[in-house]
């Protein structure tokens, strides 16, 4: 008899979006007139920079010939120009080093952040921040490294770290040991940014308890401030105890393209239950190519082109419409009284809900009063309760009107 | 302390393309001016069909302007019109129906195929043929159902089914209850298919065993007689317990740009340990939305292309291209005396070597002699020892050439 994965039967049904589109929906029902501007789901909405199209279009000329036509991307790991780009533009412009083959090219961060856990072993213990991007949950769930979810929806077997603006939305370390630590800067949802001292903190106690950090930094383009890593590879040791993920969704507004990359250094470092070491990126390598088969070419001409001189200044230029709404957003709120952060080097802002509102309630009349679509901070976790989650990737005009009608709630 | 997941150190370490790579460098270093013709790997030649490029172009230029640019696939399945399509052409057509949420638009056959054992219990029972595709066999050594491997490259745990000339290449149904059957035809790598007759005989295995059958049929553009089912869903009940697999690679030469599908009925289910019937379908959807997270619209819109009646003429002509290379590495190796299979309904020819030499004395004696590149039958099993696989995705000057050369040896 065929059994199923019964890890999937613990994941809580509610998931965040779909319970947000059915609020939408039934609003949308009883108000067909209302003209609902969203500023909750993270996708982007300006188009592609004019070199990235150039470049596609050319791959696509090149899949026509049969002189120039390619299949099956060889290497598994994505094409050694983009590779190169990578390491040269992403990390040797901050003096890190990096060989070809510790890139591995894929078609998306939520991918990999969810795949990596694949290739460790099931008895670790996992830490996440409270709030936290869902994904990186929901696949240890699904791997069967927790229990069932509890009443607050946190699943046990988890060690769960609250970020609050009281430690400045970076978690304090830990008091017990954890083996496999996910960390996201600039964070989703809360716009926190890690300083090089606090990345420091972590790199110090994962190379002290034999941990791996699992840094997310997809949205590094949209740091400002020049003090604020990148990379986790900035604090030295990192790449020790580090694999990083970093994708072109939010850099180079390819949400709908895909494509991303992930870091993982050869003197990365795992063990074996009796204690000896195994190198961690052949491992990777070996789960990359065997479930997953290549980037699209197309996509990853495209990818290259961000690289370029033109790419960089386009796409420089897209990030500071981004940014220039997080600014107003947050510039708006603020002289409202709202309590306001994120929004100054990330794509996310982090409102304090007023009056002491649930995420839900406020949700709810933010829609109703002035038709605006945020995202409720509890979806994110416990700690993100009394919060709603804003984005910056709006069109400006929306994110215009949006702020006219906060301002007349 | 980190562990790592020890399952992956069982995987052997000599993969078959890696090793095939290996032999080629050193004999092109002893043999610089030696010109080879790679009969091996399976990527295709032919470029793309003009209807998918002109639909990839249009797609680009689209992503490029504010308005027609779109961001996340929000389904996270694929796009309606691309799922609409294949459900006409690929189903009804045959007289099948599904609905369009019963259809999961990816990245690759390999990828669903590696990635479905997930949703299942690890105490399933897999069953898979020998010879066979390595992905099936070690993304479950990678998730736990297996031991280690033993002396002749087979893992503890999973039932083997051999597939000899003496039964078609078609395994007999196995003497002991199995819970999870990979079937692949028209067959990689022996180019073998099933007649409805013997896939019934399978679906009322899995019906009466309450097992799962995983139907990948990669290769069902190649199928020429029409009495040969291109769906397991052209049996009566495979709706119950199957799983289809799908892709655009070989279909539309779409190695390079990564598209494929997978249908998995609403009314299949697997059981909990204590009985309970699941749905599969709402499984696999949860997972395909948290570990992935969709495929780039660009590919999308090329591979609607291929359902259009411009595109289904290029890409038949192009199918024929390959197929006449089929015939005539068939016919020219029959002459010359060789014993061959495949190559009718499937783009691959299954080699019997002569003078009972083994897989890889025969693959090292053709790239001396003839400077032809086979992929040995051992690679896939230890009953596909003694034959030697051939690909018809050759450019056909190529494959007239190696008839010649083999025709000398």
């Amino acid at each position: 008899m065929i059994t199923i994965n019964e890890n999937f039967l613990k994941l809580r049904a509610g998931y965040l979006f779909p319970e947000i589109s059915r609020r939408i929906r039934n609003f949308k029902a009883a108000n067909p007139d209302a003209k609902i501007i969203s500023l909750g789901i993270g996708d982007v909405t300006q188009p592609l920079a004019p070199a990235v199209i150039e470049a596609m279009k050319k791959a696509v000329d090149q899949m026509g010939r049969a002189k120039t036509f390619r299949g099956y991307d060889e290497d598994g790991i994505g094409y050694e120009f983009l590779r190169k780009a990578i390491i040269e533009n992403d990390f040797n412009a901050r003096r890190v080093e990096f060989e070809k083959d510790e890139i591995f090219v894929s078609d998306g961060a939520k991918c990999d952040t969810g795949n990596i856990q694949e290739i460790f072993g099931l008895g670790n213990t996992v830490a996440v921040t409270d709030p936290v991007y869902p994904v990186y949950v929901d696949t240890n769930v699904m791997a069967g490294r927790t229990g069932p979810a509890g009443r607050r929806g946190r699943y046990d077997g988890i060690v769960y770290m609250p970020c609050t603006a009281e430690n400045d939305f970076v978690p304090a370390l830990p008091a017990e040991p954890v083996d496999l630590i996910y960390l996201c800067y600039p964070n989703n949802p809360t716009g926190a940014v890690a300083t090089k001292e606090q990345l420091k903190k972590w790199v110090d106690y994962a190379r002290q308890n034999r941990s791996i950090i699992l840094f997310d930094a997809a949205y590094e383009a949209f740091i400002t401030d020049p003090a604020i890593p990148h990379s986790i590879y900035e604090v030295e040791g990192a790449k020790d105890v580090a694999i990083e993920f970093r994708s072109f969704s939010k850099t180079a507004g390819f949400t709908g393209v895909r494509c991303a990359f992930t870091v993982v250094p050869k003197q990365l470092k795992a063990w074996t239950g009796d204690g000896r070491a195994v190198e961690v990126n052949p491992i990777w390598n070996r789960r990359h190519r065997t479930k997953f088969n290549g980037v699209s070419y197309i996509t990853q001409a495209g990818a290259a082109a961000v690289y370029t001189a033109q790419g960089k200044e386009q796409t420089r230029r897209i990030i500071g419409i981004y940014m220039a709404n997080a600014a107003l957003i947050r510039n708006s709120l603020t002289k409202l009284g709202y309590e306001v952060y994120g929004g100054v080097n990330a794509p996310y802002i982090w409102l304090k809900t007023p009056d002491n509102l649930s995420s839900w309630d406020f949700f709810d009349r933010l829609l109703a009063k002035a038709n605006i679509v945020g995202t409720p901070g509890a979806g994110f976790g416990p700690s993100g309760e009394g919060y709603l989650r804003l984005t910056a990737f709006g069109r400006p005009d929306d994110v215009k009107e949006a702020m006219k009608r906060f301002a007349a709630v």
